[in-house]
């Protein structure tokens, strides 16, 4: 059942709805001197063995060594613990198939879990020892096919690796099991339930796609279906329906509400169900879902999630940078789920949200070694932060009580590659840039850049057919003057179709194509709905957010807190490339300090205008690089001195 | 032991250090068509009957009962919810006490606490029944003295009720053997140990202020010394020790934080300790505390407490209005809090800040009718808001399963009077002005004013001695512009003492004094680190924060949502009385439609500013008077039109 060539997540079939199609995995390759290919680097020498470390010294091994009877200790962190094995094991599955060599952590894993199953299939080291008399029996909380779900999630890895090891037919074979007890007892026929946590959706198709077997995708869109239906119980003191999205069925839901990693993992599954299946009113309800999210509850940086309490959406417009909590887990989540509506429909929009996503939400959550993690990404932190929270950070943490972040990064970033381009008969998409080659269809390219912190994308044709073909190149929403040659030759960028520019010729190894994303600094502000931000810009430069650190506080503005600058708007602001010991490339951003710092609270509008220093420079660097230096305020939304705004 | 005159809450020892004294309870006396006298009389004919008939239908008062063996069933309600018994109780007992009658309710559950006690005094029937085994073992959540608190200030207003009914005595009898148990056990000598919510404090000195018997000031000052020192444990996932106010101790505290209720209890438990043992230090801490949260950490309308993770204080300016918690049991005991320092010290401050929390933060909380509440107050409802969760509300909800708040108002309605007014021998002072009389001291005045919707507060002397004496009249901090005659001749109001006009006098029966307090209605922003509200105004008038609803938009902005309104600051601010359903003084506000909902989230900031419609006028309401009608949208921070900000 192992493929023969490798693929990467998300591999529709042959007769899904879809636009684009997935490459096979070795058809591209980052280089590591790119900002992509550097995170896979830094993927498999620091944050996997990373991770896999924490799962010995955390207990989550052992917790599976408890069902074999290998370890007499306590049962240790959440009761979804395996996940984070499961996901790990994923992770190392991508990396190998990625960079090669072997894996005693896969291996070894695989034996444990074959060992830890029990007969019938199932697998769950929180309800096999301690608490056999629940299992099953409290599927709104029990996280127990969200787990099946992340097992699964291996498995297809594993299947999709081109390999065949014992391993492999091992994971395969302890997924299947479990994944059949399923079917059995939840398919048509059986049980109408849920798990509280939806990812077991689209796992179930993944294993579909990987073996053919029918049952998969009809359990994952029974499970799409039976939402909405209050399966989960009625509404209770703090915690109500939409908390689970089981308030109204997937296909009429207009607006994303509720914990965002459960609607994203949701609504992901829901396009795995709807393209299999030709379901295309199910694909529409995902797309209008995803245009509620953007329209009105999406960060800057891509990350979701207004509100603390209960890790979820807020109301419309209700976007506080302070308490963003942005999880990088829904960040991950929304890049699956924009993954899938982009092979789906072929718009450019979905592989924006992709870029924004993985340069800003997502890469914020990593420290520059690899090795500690944000839970929550907010936008603003204040001076006087009380910043112990595990999910209110003033700085990354090496490890999570609810560890469910770093190894998702882990997964995302060994299969980042497998995310960049797609292909087919006709010719080859380019969604995200970055330094590398992609070969397919008898074509290869060599793409040359230093995005995003530079303009230019120089794509090269190394080896072609002779027959003519596409070449596609996004050209994001963000940049306003695209410019475009071959051979030197310019080309007119205004005809695009879904975002993106199409070069269809009879290409020659040596052809050159240049792509020039011009990336002047804007300033950009929110709807006036958005409260939170009102008076406020934002400063960006292609796709990277920027945000004022305390750290770069200019001496000039000397005990000054970051509360008290304001942005002048009407000064320049100047791009500099190399001077900053964090940012490859910065801002240098026009501000003055007000000095009204022990004001009262609340004055007439009318009193006295605040003093303001005299403008001065100050650092912005990319909002993804913050923290990395000692701890102290930072801001994504600055406050425009009144006259400016 | 109880007092042959009735007091109120909070009465100093003669020893203790006190700027103020309270006046006897029956001193006051509010008429019915003041607001305050009004809130009075609906308190006593709908507020605690409602209470009483929720103990009974909430199974409260069947806990007790199975404690005592009446009662089969399973225990109901949070564990703590013997303290909806004890302050309804106290809530009773003060309004017997103001009314006179008699109450079978205060009769009935006397007995039945005294039926309930274990013979060593301990009371608690969520442990006595189900849970012995965990008595007194998990302190930091348990709330077992929280609870032995709210006994104790029944007991309290048993004691300061001129009454000596058989229910009085048991109710004291009660408490003081509990109280005993405690001293006992965690006085000197004893366990070290806290509660994890701070109310015992108080509670003990108010005890020991009705009995002279000193061990309970003596563990009061104890638990307030021993806060800080990490008796509830270390810091955990999501539970740190600045949650319990344990993270420093009280005295060297700077800032407020945490739980709100806890903070601000303990914070009155400690003003009570400080005044009774003479620890200025103590008290100053208390003082210096007040003023942090004043600085930078108190809504407009006096409510506190930013995030509802944790229903906590945020980070200094971190005041978003649409999530404020805004607690009814926090901005209670902030009116404790204030009205301690008030007496301590004598400064108007914190009677304005009394005034302020009683006319918004708290007020808001009890719907017109006086049977649903709101246990949290934001000050902003967003269009849009899923508003279904219990502290998130869209409107008041008649009871909740944590049921602090409505009891808790209760207990301060039918204690009100005692707040509005102090004298000693030297004369009177009047903090809160509502008509009514005031008798002390061998002098009687008369107030008649239609304060807080109209300016003019006469005071006629009706009964006086001989001897000179000094009526005393606070000015509050929001108004600008006081007048003052006495019988016609004007007084000079610039010499103040402490925020207060006095005017000494051989007063005459029949002499008139008329304190006019200017109410223009005012247009006041926010210090520029509270981010939320930049560009942004309230409206206010005397002490009344005003807001927008929904339900006032005018004709001809039909269709517009509150949120894309914007106020016209260059139009003028009309004040109605008398035309608006709601309020008996409404301003009309000049406002304009902007007109771009449908634009992107984020623009550049040079993108056309949007369309506004004609300026035209709306009512703003009394912020505490919202959600009365239709359910929707509400805002007290108006947005300004950007050329105004």
């Amino acid at each position: 059942m192992p493929h023969s060539v490798s693929y990467g997540p998300t591999l529709p079939t042959s007769q899904a709805i879809s636009s684009l199609r997935p490459l096979p995995a070795h058809a591209v390759r980052l280089s590591a001197d790119g900002l992509l290919g550097g995170w896979q680097i830094r993927n498999a020498d620091a944050t996997l063995p990373h991770c896999i470390s924490r799962l010995h010294t955390q207990g989550n091994l052992d917790n599976l060594r408890r069902v074999t009877g290998d370890f007499a200790g306590d049962f240790a962190g959440m009761w979804f613990a395996d996940t984070d094995v499961y996901k790990t094991l994923e992770a190392a599955l991508w990396e190998r198939a990625r960079s090669g060599g072997s894996s005693a952590f896969v291996a070894d894993t695989a034996q444990l879990l074959e060992k830890a199953q029990d007969f019938d299939g199932y697998l769950n080291s929180y309800y096999q020892v301690d608490h056999r008399d629940r299992q099953w029996a409290e599927l709104p909380s029990s996280h127990e096919m969200y787990t099946a779900g992340h097992l699964i999630q291996a498995a297809v890895a594993a299947a999709r690796s081109a390999s065949d090891t014992p391993a492999v037919q091992q994971i395969l074979t302890v997924a299947r099991r479990f994944a059949d007890l399923l079917v059995r007892r939840f398919g048509t026929g059986g049980v109408d339930a849920l798990d509280g946590h939806p990812e077991v959706e689209t796992a179930l198709v993944e294993l579909y796609r990987v073996t053919g077997h029918r049952p998969y995708l009809d359990l994952a869109a029974r499970f799409v279906g039976l939402r909405g239906h209050g399966l989960l119980g009625p509404d209770s003191r703090f915690r109500q329906r939409h908390y689970y999205q089981d308030h109204q069925p997937v296909r009429d839901a207009t607006e994303v509400t509720g914990h965002v990693v459960r609607q994203v993992y949701l609504a992901a599954g829901a396009v795995d169900v709807a393209v299999e299946t030709g379901d295309s009113a199910l694909l529409n309800a995902a797309e209008r879902l995803w245009e509620s999210a953007i329209a009105a509850k999406t960060y800057l940086t891509g990350g979701q999630g207004s509100r603390h309490r209960d890790e979820a959406f807020g109301a419309p417009y209700e976007l506080p940078p302070d308490r963003a909590y942005a999880e990088t887990c829904a960040a991950i989540g929304g890049f699956h789920w924009a993954w899938r509506l982009l092979l789906a429909t072929g718009r450019s929009r979905y592989a924006d949200e992709m870029e924004r996503l993985l340069y800003n939400g997502i890469a914020a959550s990593t420290a520059l070694d690899g090795t500690a993690f944000f839970y929550s990404n907010p936008l603003q932190l204040r001076t006087g932060h009380d910043g112990d929270d595990e999910d209110a950070p003033g700085r990354r943490l090496s490890w999570y009580s609810c560890a469910c972040c770093p190894p998702n990064l882990a997964r995302l970033m060994a299969s980042l590659h497998t995310y960049t381009a797609t292909g087919d008969p006709g010719g080859l998409q380019v969604h995200l840039y970055a330094p590398g080659t992609v070969t397919a269809g008898g074509h290869t390219i060599e793409v040359a850049t230093a995005y995003p912190w530079e303009e230019t994308v120089t794509i090269s044709v190394t080896e072609t057919t002779e027959a003519p073909w596409t070449l596609t190149l996004r050209v994001p929403a963000w940049c306003a003057d695209a410019q475009l040659t071959v051979n030197g030759e310019p080309v007119d960028t205004a005809v695009r179709h879904q975002g993106y520019l199409g070069l269809t010729r009879t290409w020659l190894p040596g052809d050159r194509v240049e792509l020039v994303l011009a990336m002047p600094p804007r300033l950009l502000a929110a709807h006036h709905r958005v409260d939170a931000v009102r008076g406020s810009v934002a400063l960006t430069r292609g796709p990277l957010v920027y945000c004022l650190e305390q750290a770069d506080l200019p001496g000039e503005l000397d005990g000054i807190v970051l509360e008290d600058l304001e942005l002048d708007a009407r000064g320049p602001i100047g791009v500099i490339t190399g001077a900053h010991p964090i940012a490859p490339v910065m801002l240098l951003t026009p501000v003055r300090a007000q000095s009204s710092a022990d004001d009262e609270l609340y004055l007439p509008l009318d009193a006295a205008t605040p003093a303001a220093t005299p403008p001065t420079a100050m650092p912005a660097i990319p909002y993804f690089l913050w923290a990395n230096r000692a701890a102290g305020a930072m801001r994504v939304w600055i406050p425009l001195a009144p006259q400016d705004r």
